[in-house]
């Protein structure tokens, strides 16, 4: 597919998964680490302006010259930003003007695109839609956790079927033998700069499951007292749970001695045989140490991933997220993508069913902060 | 003008005050003081619903179950309530739903009000309509708050002629010589408990100044240090100042050496000429330490009231909030009205050009921690 | 007495509170309203040396060019300070060095009081013996804050006779009538300047009585559920005791059912019949309304004070810390003293058994802020 | 040398460490990461008593009921005890009776030692001896914290020979070659558990330095403005150099354009020649970065640290506290001592000029949270 039909693919996505929501759910920012839907469409738009058409469409103008400072996110480089909390105090621009704000952009990038370009243009252009993926994995989170707050329960869309992928195909384990193996996307595709570095670490033998936690193992912890055990836990895990009054996953309720949760289908039943989602690194630690067992490391998961079934959870390892040997950062604001954030946080391997299509790789390092409960997270032991 | 007009004009100033508003400004919680419009648009709906319907119209049917959870204020007898801070956070029920609410609750109080009514059921629908007023001027505080916050500046109405009310009508002074004056209210209309318990005083000679502090006045404050002077401040305010980095008057923006403010109508150049407005208690008292007078305390201003021109703006007096001898409060949720406010906040007298019609009285207390600048308050100075 | 005997009296009296201190006592902030010994003994001796021998006696040297830094309260006009939450981290100069410090300004304030003196010097002197006072009975207070946290519960003196007023000496009631009264220090002893502004009230008829509040009266609140009923207390009065989970006085345990609390004796059985103390305002009210009673204003309580023994317990009044009519602060840092503390306290009226000989009067007027629990604070009701 | 004879030779130096210090100098908690001198002191005297004493020594009755609720640091299994943040607030038991608590225990230790002794126990009180060791590094590193925050800036020893490790002996650097290297410790001494489960790692071709980063060169760092330039930093480096206002190193202060800095022997000139200590992570990221350089992973140090002079200062690695492959904690609350702490810390490795005789082995684990800078940190580069 060529870059013009890949980008009108990916901002298309972009746009159904916002179908279903009512111009009120465009605008609030529930929790810092949350965006509003609104800023996240103006954000993905914005990158494309700065990074592409501002430097490589001539005589491209602003759409307008507020925006960069309202939609940056993180990126020093390009300038100043409104505060990442204060996000959703901007009713204005309202929802149809960013949505004019996105055709604006499109227009200009389908000048661009439909010209002869050169690679290192494609490759930006390509970094753009891999970022707009991440925010499309980001909005159904973000969009999650604010029906989850709302003590309404709506729910996002009654009849998907993006988000089945609640069951176990497989189930034993894989055995991997001790040995020097190459860590690294080695393809030729796209990849982030956080995957480059190819090199060689040494396994020693390790057994991994093919399945992943389900939510009546998960059950069962709970009901063994696990989240009142600390010997179960790491120490800043006890205090978070401690601090947040934290006794079970995210979404759940014990409702009349029944458990049920909310999910983006409104609020159900639990069913025990279904994978289980939403859990903090803490949660993952403590629920493998009960079990005995252990979550694999990143390169552990690597290795093994050839043989797994996996793309329905994102899994926590027990890796923390650091430079491969050899990482180097790209220059200027793209720079600013993933080295600076290598530090207190834990990498995560796999992709969820919130996960875009075309959007995981064997290879593919995501991060978060230990305490981080409302991606689609799963558990995945090993020994 | 009887109860069921009253109704009827009150609800619908609400609904003229938020015209100019698009979808996504009613959601909004800008900061903890502040309330969503949405939120206060229900949440009168359901003063009435709760106080009024529910014990008084035979087999009415509250709207939603969930509706008294998320829209009670403060009245811990009336149930349980989403949190003060979280209000932003509801989406859902969207704005159209919130006007389905007011309708279904007004037409069955059209159906309440034209029976025959007991004194005291038209006794709580004259609460229920003052405590209306109360969110209109609050709408228009919180709004001007939030747009104010937002870079882009939006204008809320940029005709609008209700907010004109910006120059002084008369200068000079009121004295008002020594003796035992009577405070409280002694009509036979509507006032709300705080104002009961009419009591005698004794005042010394005072006098009071016909005009308010003006931009220009207090421009020459801040350019003479007074931001600066600890010797002006009360401590605490110091301390805030400090902490908040205040250096000007809510809403004040000095740009490119030019003094410039948000206003309802906009991002505009200050006008000297203009009363000041938008200030704290504590650079109230400064101003008047540096000024070499002082506020006035509540009764005095009760005293001098019906020699002044008053109206403009909320003024702050140097009363604390505190109950007159023989205050009593009612029984019930309604008796959560006043009284358990009486801590640590100051009285303002007064009224503002955001203040509904009808909805002012020479004894009128209104009262706000002294930190807060989001009201539409200014200075009377005395000594 | 002379002013030297007085010095000497005063100043005696100081070392004496500390004589059963260990070294260790002296050094830590257990909180940040609380000072530590050692800082206060310095600093009453800074007041002298800064206020009274640096600009009085020729050719005074300051006994150490660093002590004015760590010594300084709050004076803004005398420098730069040592932040108050970080008194408890000076461990030197030690206890021993403090002692010197306090001997070397002695000695000077001998020399100085030997000479005849103008009134102006005499008064200051004056001011700063009652400024120590003020710190004899924080200082009191302080320790038995420190001892009263420790799980050790360290007696400060199990011998001394200091602290026996336990009981009340009357019951029944004091009525006064309606009328014009006059309130504020007339004499021409000491007062401080927050005193002064003799002003007439006009007070309606009240009852106000004579016996403080027991530990029985307070049990019979308690076990009437006082503390789990919102409907008693200020709205911030039940937030606070939610935020700190208060459930009883500051001191009071129950252990194995049986009320005990800790005093400067040790931990000891709760006696139903002593007065009732270490009380915040807001508990103090929400008894009040328990009661069906109310607390007196501060002019209440000044009029009907001859009619009283008082002199047990601070104790709360419902009127907030403002200035009286005519209030005029000092020039210079002395200015500071009181008036930028006239916001969000409450005033208290008496004295109690931790206060100074001679330091007190009917006009005197203490203050805290409403959740100040750790002085030696009562109740007294009127109605 | 016999168990015995190394159980006194390390109390002693425990006492040896504290002979500098007053009375008051034992209280005081600075801030939360830090422990009172006194508090140390009885700390690692309740560790004998806990888990050698009270288990292995017949008879042997607790010095006071108390103090394993005072004494207790963080074993949740060995019960409850004082809040870390609260442990400054115990001015009793005092000093001299912490004194007696440690004679009490070592007289029960002698007895104990006498005996012939299964290997467990040993182990035990081995273990013992290095926590001790653990904290008389920390007892060094807190003293310096109290006095570098105390204006008057105190020697701790002006005499002392201990600290002057302050020169690198040796520059140029080392090359190691790529290929599979073996992590842990292997020897039959003493090691803590985080060292064992000795396993095979890749390692890629490096070069890492012989000497540690000087004063000089991070001058040269401050001066080209490294604490300005955000692109040098980790993201959460960033947030941190900002929020506390960081801009250099702990203990540094410019006087009147003269680099000077606290050190244990007082207020100093800074030696450019000297060895840079008492940095953060984040800082000796960002000073890598501007040096075109990166920090040694821990596995990298380890291979090379036999060609290197290294405990002079303890050295970031770029690597996270996680388990080693088979890592297992002990059983019980000995089980607490290291695991716990596998999240959101760096490991440093080598050792300090303040690090106890005999407490060093190239397999040493120090971590730390990328903020501390009050221990002994360095830098030392790798490419």
């Amino acid at each position: 597919m060529d870059i013009l039909d890949q980008y009108k693919e990916v901002r298309t996505y972009t746009e159904q998964i916002c179908k279903p929501l009512q111009t009120e759910d465009y605008v609030v920012q529930v929790a810092e680490f949350a965006s509003p839907a609104k800023w996240q469409l103006a954000h993905s738009s914005w990158f494309f302006e700065t990074f592409v058409l501002l430097p490589h469409l001539p005589d491209y103008k602003l759409f307008n010259k507020d925006f960069p400072y309202l939609f940056n996110s993180y990126y020093n480089n390009a300038g100043n930003r409104v505060l990442r909390a204060k996000r959703g105090n901007l009713t204005r621009p309202t929802t149809d003007e960013v949505s004019a704000y996105r055709q604006y952009v499109d227009t200009a990038m389908w000048q661009l695109l439909h010209q002869k370009l050169d690679a290192d243009i494609v490759q930006l252009v390509t970094l753009g839609l891999h970022h707009e993926q991440q925010h499309q994995e980001l909005l159904l989170s973000d969009i999650k956790y604010m029906f989850g707050q709302n003590p309404l329960f709506p729910a996002y869309d009654s009849d998907t079927s993006l988000l089945d992928q609640e069951r176990n195909i497989e189930t034993g384990s894989v055995k991997i033998p001790e040995g020097v193996y190459t860590i690294g996307y080695q393809g030729d595709g796209f990849c982030f700069d956080n995957e480059l570095g190819v090199h060689k670490v040494y396994l020693h033998d390790f057994e991994i499951q093919k399945g992943l936690v389900t939510n009546g193992e998960y059950l069962e912890f709970i009901e063994a007292g696990g989240y009142t055990d600390f010997n179960l836990w790491l120490d800043e895990g006890w205090s978070w749970l401690k601090q947040n009054q934290v006794s079970m996953p995210l979404y759940w309720h014990e409702v009349d001695g029944q458990w049920m949760h909310y999910t983006l289908k409104g609020f159900q039943k639990i069913n025990e045989n279904d994978i289980l989602k939403h859990l903090s690194f803490y949660e993952a630690m403590a629920f493998a140490e009960w079990k005995g067992m252990r979550l694999p490391t990143e390169f552990e998961w690597e290795i093994a991933s050839g043989q797994l079934n996996w793309g329905q959870r994102w899994e926590w390892t027990n890796s923390a997220y650091l430079p491969y040997p050899g990482f180097k950062k790209a220059d200027g604001a793209i720079g600013e993508y993933n080295g600076k954030f290598m530090i207190n946080q834990m990498v995560l391997r796999g992709a969820s069913m919130a996960t875009s299509p075309k959007h995981s790789r064997p290879t593919y390092r995501n991060f978060f902060h230990p305490n981080a409960q409302w991606q689609f997270t799963g558990i995945r032991l090993a020994k």
